[in-house]
């Protein structure tokens, strides 16, 4: 619980362009099986984040074309964390701000995030490593 | 992570009846904050079970209409565990079959669902005991 988040975290961000539509970009998701993008910029600066659920909240509750483009739809203010925040406390920001995404930092460029999947297979290597010194 | 899955599962299941549509399957996930719901015929069982995932993955890539019921789209084998079981065990099975949801059952009756939302509040439960015995 208190090794830093970069032990844990996914460096392969996935981005796309803020004119995606949120059909490709379900399309990506359901492919790389991830349950959030980063949009990025021409300079290669990520300008916004989003997740399944808004997709859900934002597109098909309100009954949005499925051409409607990412940028219309994405969170540009970021939740992040440092590289080098222990796990218990990136639990403990997850869980109060209710999110399951998280977006890691160093230096103040977005390197990786850390989502409930690798929660997941932190616990589960840690469950592992105790059987096999038992 | 011997404990056996009921401590930490969730036990209020939100269903829905196999002609509500999407939208309102979307609406409702949105509302109670969940990502999955189950699919309850008139006798009360669980005939089927669907995730944001699903609705991403058969409704938004193809594009189908929002309208469409949960019955086409909701995935009929479930995937169960026994309340019963230990926590690392459940987790084990969630890596292996890459989900994020799992019903549980008791005496071949769902009884409740344990999700990657509910393994954060237990490792952050556990962390919180560990600082207050530190």
């Amino acid at each position: 619980m208190k090794a830093p988040i970069k032990v844990y975290m996914t460096k392969k961000l996935i981005g796309v362009t803020p004119d995606t539509t949120v059909q490709e970009a379900s399309k990506l998701m359901m492919e790389f099986e991830i349950g959030s993008l980063v949009v990025i910029d021409e300079k290669g600066n990520v300008i916004g984040f989003f997740t399944k659920s808004d997709i859900l909240r934002r597109v098909v509750v309100p009954g949005l074309p499925y051409d409607t483009p990412v940028k219309d739809i994405m969170t540009k203010e970021l939740i992040t964390v440092n590289s080098n925040t222990p796990l218990g406390e990136v639990l403990r920001k997850m869980a109060r701000h209710r999110i399951k995404h998280i977006l890691i930092e160093e230096e103040g460029k977005i390197v990786g995030i850390f989502t409930l999947s690798d929660l997941l297979e932190a616990s589960r290597r840690k469950l592992e490593t105790a059987i096999s010194t038992e």
